[in-house]
C-alpha cells in the first residue's frame, strides 16, 4: 500500500522532489468508513493550488500529507452498511493504491468496470465543470463564437462539443498541432491554433480575430495569462466570461513577478468588463453538487450514442505520478490525465 | 448663445485650456427638431472618457465640438408635433446654454419647475445607474454588507439609501471629512471613512475590514484604484462587483504607467474572482432605458416622502462648466454636479 506525499512547497514548477512516494500503514477502519482499492486516481491542474499555503477555496495539503486526487477503486472492506466488498466507486482517494473513506463522501458507480474512469474525465469533475460553467455562466447562443484553451483536455473538450451542439463558431487553442487536429477532428471544433505557433498575445490575437470576424461572446477561462491577455480586447459587446481555472498563472506561485511582467494590468482588465459590458464569474464546481445529478442524466446517455467524445490519457503505475503531472501543469498530456493503479 | 467645446484631447487629468467658451451660430430648426434654452446641464465623470479617442462604449467628442452632457431646459422653438413651446424637457443638451434636439430623443418633463434639476441627478442617469446595478447586479439580501465609494455622489448615496432599505451593512467611502458626515448622517449609511486620512490601500484595508468583520458581500465600483486595491480581497464567497465607472483610473488617459504601478494586477483579480466565486457585472446604464419607467415609478414617490434623500452641488454660470469639472474628477464636488444657466 502506497502513497504520494507532498515533501516541499514549490515556487513555480513543481519538482519531482517536491513529492514523496512512501509505504502507507492502514489505520483500521472506524464505523461508516470503507477501503478502497483504487484502480485509478485523476491529476488535475486544481492540484497545484493545493501545493500552496496561501489562501484560497480549500486548504492547502499539509506538508507530509498524501496528495489530493479523485480516484475510483473497489470497495475491500466496509464498516458500513451502505457499500459492500466488491462495489465500485468513486472519491477522494488521493494520489495512492489504496484510501479509506468515509462512506457519506464516497459515490457508488454504475458505470461498465471498462469505463470506470469516466468517473474521473467526461463523467466527473472536469467533464461537469465544463459543462456548468458554459450552461449556467456562459448562456450560449446559436450564431454565437466561443473561444475555449486547453482545448483537448477534460474540461475544453466538454465545453467545446456542447457549444458546437448549441450552434456556435468554436475556436479552440491547444499546445500542439497533434492536439489542434484532435480539437478539429475528433471534437468537432471550427478551428484550432496552436498558441506555441505564436511569440507574443498580439500575434495570438490576430490570428483568433481573423478566425472570429465577427468577436467573441464567450470565453470559457481555464488558462488566463497570454491567452486572456490575447483574448480580452476581442470580447463582445455583453460578453460572458466563466472562470473555472487559470493553469498558465498557477505556477507563479503567490502570484509574484512572473505574472506581473504581463502587459495585462488589472486596468485593462476592468476597462474591458465595463467597456463590453462583460459578466465574468468564477465558478468551483464543488459548490454545485446538486445538479451533478441532472449533468449525469444530460450527458450519460449522449455519451453512450457517441454524441460526445472524450480522450483519456492514462499512465501506469503509482510512481509515474509526479512526472505526469508535472508535465501535465506544462501541456504535455492529451486528454484527461489519469494514472492508473494496475491491481 | 454659448457652448464649452473640447479644444485639447487631455493626458492624464483636464486642464483648463482643453476646453474653449465660444459663441454658437444657431442653425435653422430642422423638421423634428426643437430648441432648447438650457436651464442646467449636469457634469458627470463619464465625459472624461468621451475627452480620448480611445474605443469606448460611445464615440469621443470630436475636436472642436460641443462637449457632451444631459440638460434640462424650456422648448423655446419647434418643428415638430410632440413639443410645444414652453414645455420642459430633458435630453443630450451639451455644455451649452442652447441646443438643438430631435424631439425623438427628448424626454418631456413633468417634474415641478423647482425640482427640474432632479433629471438629472436622483431621478436621472446616476440614480438611474444606481437603482439598475444594485438591484439587477447586486441582488442585496438582508444582513449582508455593501461597499461603495463616492459615497455622497449622485450614484454612491443611491446604492447606499437602497441597500439601507434591503437591510443591508452599509460602508461609504468618500474624501473628506464633511462628505462622510452627510454620508451618516443624512443618507443613513452605517459608517463611511475617509480615504485621505489613509496612506495606502492596505491602510484602507484594515479600516474597512474592522467595519465589515462578516467581509463584503457587494462592492459597487465606481471608483477602482486604491479603494478596488484595498476592497478585493475583503470580498466574500459568491460577492458581486457590478462595475460602472472607475473614475480614479479615468485621467490616467490610455491606462498608462500611472495605472500599472499598483500593486493590483490582473492575476490578483482573476485569482480573486475565481477562488470568491465572484460575479463582476460592468453596465452601461444606456443600455437598460427601457426599465427607466419602472424606475421613475419606484422612485420618485419615495423622493417626495422624503424617504430618499439627495444632495446637488450647483454652480451658476456656463463659464465656470470647465474648473468644477476638473474639481468634480478630483472629488471637490459634494452630491450631484450641475452647472445653471441663469435665464
Amino acid at each position: 500500500m502506497k502513497e504520494v506525499v507532498l515533501q516541499n512547497r514549490p515556487t513555480g514548477a513543481p519538482r519531482l522532489d517536491d513529492f514523496r512516494l512512501v509505504d502507507w500503514q492502514k489505520p483500521a477502519l472506524s464505523e461508516g468508513e470503507i477501503l478502497v482499492e483504487v484502480h485509478s486516481f485523476s491529476l488535475d491542474p486544481y492540484m497545484r493550488g493545493r501545493m500552496d499555503d496561501a489562501k484560497s477555496y480549500a486548504a492547502p495539503v499539509p506538508l507530509g500529507a498524501r496528495m489530493e486526487a479523485g480516484g475510483v477503486g473497489r470497495v475491500i472492506d466496509s464498516a458500513c452498511e451502505q457499500f459492500s466488498i466488491g462495489d465500485f466507486v468513486f472519491g477522494m482517494t488521493g494520489w495512492a493504491t489504496h484510501a479509506i473513506l468515509n462512506a457519506k463522501m464516497v459515490r457508488k458507480l454504475t458505470l461498465p468496470r471498462e469505463h470506470l474512469t469516466r468517473a474521473l474525465g467526461v463523467l466527473g469533475m472536469p467533464g461537469f465543470t465544463g459543462w456548468f460553467g458554459l450552461t449556467q455562466h456562459g448562456k450560449p447562443k446559436a450564431g454565437e463564437t466561443l473561444v475555449v484553451a486547453a482545448a483537448t483536455g477534460p474540461v475544453g473538450s466538454m465545453v467545446g462539443q456542447l457549444a458546437k451542439q448549441h450552434g456556435l463558431n468554436v475556436i479552440g487553442i491547444a499546445g500542439s498541432h497533434e492536439k489542434c487536429e484532435m480539437a478539429v477532428n475528433e471534437f468537432g471544433f471550427d478551428h484550432c491554433l496552436n498558441h506555441r505557433n505564436f511569440e507574443t498575445p498580439k500575434e495570438i490575437r490576430t490570428e483568433i480575430a481573423r478566425l472570429a470576424p465577427l468577436g467573441i461572446d464567450i470565453y470559457f477561462e481555464n488558462v488566463a495569462g497570454h491567452i486572456l491577455e490575447a483574448v480580452l480586447p476581442l470580447m463582445n459587446v455583453h460578453g460572458r466570461i466563466p472562470v473555472c481555472g487559470m493553469i498558465s498563472w498557477y505556477n507563479a506561485g503567490r502570484l509574484g513577478a512572473d505574472a506581473n511582467s504581463s502587459s495585462l494590468t488589472a486596468p485593462h482588465i476592468w476597462r474591458n468588463i465595463l467597456v463590453n459590458r462583460l459578466s465574468v464569474n468564477g465558478f468551483i464546481i464543488s459548490d454545485h453538487w446538486d445538479q451533478f445529478g441532472r449533468f449525469l442524466q444530460d450527458l450519460e446517455p449522449m455519451i453512450d450514442a457517441g454524441k460526445l467524445k472524450y480522450k483519456e490519457d492514462i499512465t501506469h503505475g503509482i510512481e509515474s505520478a509526479p512526472a505526469i503531472f508535472i508535465g501535465m501543469l506544462d501541456g504535455q498530456n492529451q486528454g484527461k490525465t489519469i494514472i492508473q493503479i494496475d491491481v
